[in-house]
């Protein structure tokens, strides 16, 4: 049922695609899923690869075409001539996956495949859904759905669909249009199949449906599809004309990348990178925000610098510089990383941002009270000097505080900005929280030492 | 079409209940999709949701029962009866979702519920259901689905649809079984639709179909539901009988979970809050790290602490301890988020470890010679100790290799020891990291310092 890719697996077949025994190879591959047949060719040369892409079936080649990694199609497109791609693969797709496909091309290539597609149908709703932005519903959505006109029967409607759905693989929802088109409704297929055949479906519509448009966002139609618990959605255009549908599916893989590149902020990556990648991209990817780092590391020498006299006095101070700069910068993440969430999910709003800053504000002062107390406990048992206890106590203090409100504060002034809210998880706000803490750290140790010594 | 929920709206609906403007109340809500109903009674008092929730039909009150979040849930039904909530909402469920919902309530009030649930098979279900660890295909499985044998023919196989979908909302997969109710494949709907009466189902059979067993854990379940596109996954027992299937909404809560877990993780939060949750739950997801920090603050100290002499001779040295730190930090969570999400997305395994761990040292190397070269040319040009120029930037490239090293590593052996791998990526690597780090800056300035003064 599953597939397990094994080491002994691929040499087989390497064996039988250096050896060009087809029969077995096709024998092979012709079992298994498309999306295992992908996972195969990330493990070959791009000639062997293509050896073995050759021999598809082209309603099987397509699908693995769909399955391919972004950068693993690029280069395999481009070694397979495109009157080939355009009859054999293109031809077979549903027009989200083919426009998706051809976005990832150069413009030459995509103008070069488009020209040979027979379907101009076809041609031409590739490039009408290539003209929408990718991050929104115009740019997940297929042009494959079937439509029935409201003054059809049961037995009118069963003969369209029967028509319409020779080249889909599966029908979640019968959309009901009038005759300009315009989305009025759906039928379930179940509820068409189970009244007579002379009923209208204008009697058997369900009218309150949920819809989107062509330029809703993306993460707004994820959001839609979770609450609303939807297997599919159709899009319309500004006059509600019925434009495509949006399948869960695409909606699945939003829902990971949005989480993903989220994650990816918080912790301090700039690109969708994975351990496979090469390293150079790895490099470059994470280069940045170590670059920030060593930013505010210098700021904070400059900060402690300022107090070099301090330190000189009293070493102790020095102890817990890292101590300090280190909470400020977690209690900050975890501010930070909470509001990103709230704002992701939909339940923060502008009348109750007031009401959350009040929260954090005491979330971080039981925190800081906590923690203060417990510095304090220690280095009035370990340390000599009560200055410094009172002193890193105190600034603790302070600083949890602080980095709570400022990480709380400014992903919430990104949204209001309509900038991504994640992007103060990750640099910005460790590194700022940091240099804010030495400052404070060492401008109260100051004033406690000399007042003490 | 979609809702708005509004401060006025809230007021409103506050004055209807308060008035017991029944009608009016019901017209609004019935209007509503049952989320968005849910979605209200955040915004009520207990008494105020409970009295409109009453008024409302039962197959409406009960999809609102499913949308609600947990912790409202309960507190929700611990004040209605338990007869109330066995006749009129549980006997309105799916099987899973009244699982979920009874997965929730303490012992007693189960016991209460399900002893007056009439329907004694649906009883039975929920119960098997509650048997199932809640992270297996068990867990997450309806009961409700449509089974039907193999050696019927097309006609035959249409009237048992007909008996049997009737409490269902939507019909995914026909799922073909024989005699002893094993799963042999699928047929569509569309497929029976289109086939002359007479055809036998089991000519029709798609038996390449992908099923998961009712052990199988729900992130795997998930991954195979995304990998192969799927929107219905049937779930068998250890000899194949069909004993529930998964919707691809089950599985985008799983999905989205998981991330937000990790994301938690990454972040240092132990529990699952929203900003919307109490001052006390706050405080108590969030001081696990902190109080980790501040053990690592504390060791962090005493490392400091064995070198205090240096440190009162060479006062210099402190000013580049926090970004000593802060850096090794850093690394450390980058290199460990990359190597968790690799795992988590299913693209490490045993054999590319080492692959893999040769690539972070690459990455690692290369971000430490760069920001190395960085602080030097600072300290060259800023700070007038040769000394403290070559021991910080020396530090830092070896702190960054080993941190990059370090977060890469600890990931892999979570994993090698069943432990979730998401839990090495906040508190722990971070604060190792900056003891570490410190460690390694001061060994290095002790040397250094000596050497050339």
């Amino acid at each position: 049922m599953q597939f397990e890719l094994s080491n002994e697996f691929i040499q087989e077949l390497k064996a039988l695609i250096s050896n060009q025994e087809d029969e077995k190879i096709l024998k092979i591959l012709e079992d298994l899923h498309p999306a295992d047949i992908a996972s195969i060719y990330n493990e070959l040369d791009i000639d062997e690869a293509r050896y073995t892409y050759l021999l598809l079936k082209p309603s099987i080649a397509s699908d693995v075409l769909v399955e391919l990694e972004d950068d693993d199609r690029v280069r395999f497109l481009n070694v397979i001539p495109s009157e080939l791609i355009a009859h054999q693969f293109i031809e077979n797709m549903d027009s989200d996956d083919a426009a998706d496909i051809m976005q990832s091309l150069n413009d030459d290539k995509r103008d070069d495949i488009l020209g040979f597609i027979k379907d101009s149908e076809q041609a031409s709703d590739i490039v009408d859904l290539l003209n929408f932005d990718e991050d929104t519903a115009g740019g997940l959505m297929a042009k494959e759905l079937i439509a029935i006109n409201e003054n059809l029967t049961v037995k009118d409607a069963l003969s369209a669909i029967r028509d319409q759905a020779q080249d889909m693989d599966e029908i979640y929802y019968l959309y009901v249009v009038d005759d300009d088109n315009k989305l009025k409704g759906i039928v379930s297929l179940k509820n068409l199949l189970f009244k007579p055949t002379t009923t209208k479906i204008i009697d058997l519509i369900e009218d309150d449906i949920i819809s989107v448009r062509t330029d809703t966002d993306s993460e707004e139609v994820a959001q839609i599809m979770e609450k609303y618990d939807l297997v599919a959605l159709p899009v319309v255009d500004h006059i509600n004309r019925l434009a495509g549908r949006i399948t869960i599916d695409d909606v699945v893989d939003v829902i990971r990348e949005e989480a993903e590149k989220d994650y990816q902020l918080v912790s301090g990556i700039t690109h969708d990178v994975e351990p496979t990648d090469k390293v150079w991209l790895q490099v470059k990817s994470r280069i940045p925000w170590l670059l920030i780092g060593l930013m505010g590391g210098i700021f904070g020498a400059l900060v402690i610098g300022y107090f070099e006299g301090d330190l000189i006095k009293y070493a102790g101070i020095a102890l817990f510089l890292p101590l300090i700069a280190a909470m400020g910068g977690n209690a900050g993440v975890q501010s930070s990383s909470i509001i990103v969430q709230g704002i992701a999910g939909g339940n923060m709003n502008l009348k109750n941002t007031g009401k959350r800053l009040v929260k954090e504000f005491l979330v971080g002062s039981l925190n800081g009270l906590i923690c203060a107390t417990l510095i304090f406990a220690y280095n009035l048992l370990f340390s000599d000097t009560f200055a410094l206890a009172i002193s890193v106590s105190s600034a603790l203090m302070i600083v949890i505080v602080f980095a709570t409100m400022f990480g709380a504060f400014v992903p919430i002034i990104l949204h209001k900005l309509k900038i991504d809210p994640a992007l103060a998880t990750g640099p910005f706000i460790t590194t700022a929280n940091d240099i804010i803490g030495l400052l404070i750290y060492l401008s109260i140790a100051r004033v406690f030492f000399n007042m003490m010594f």
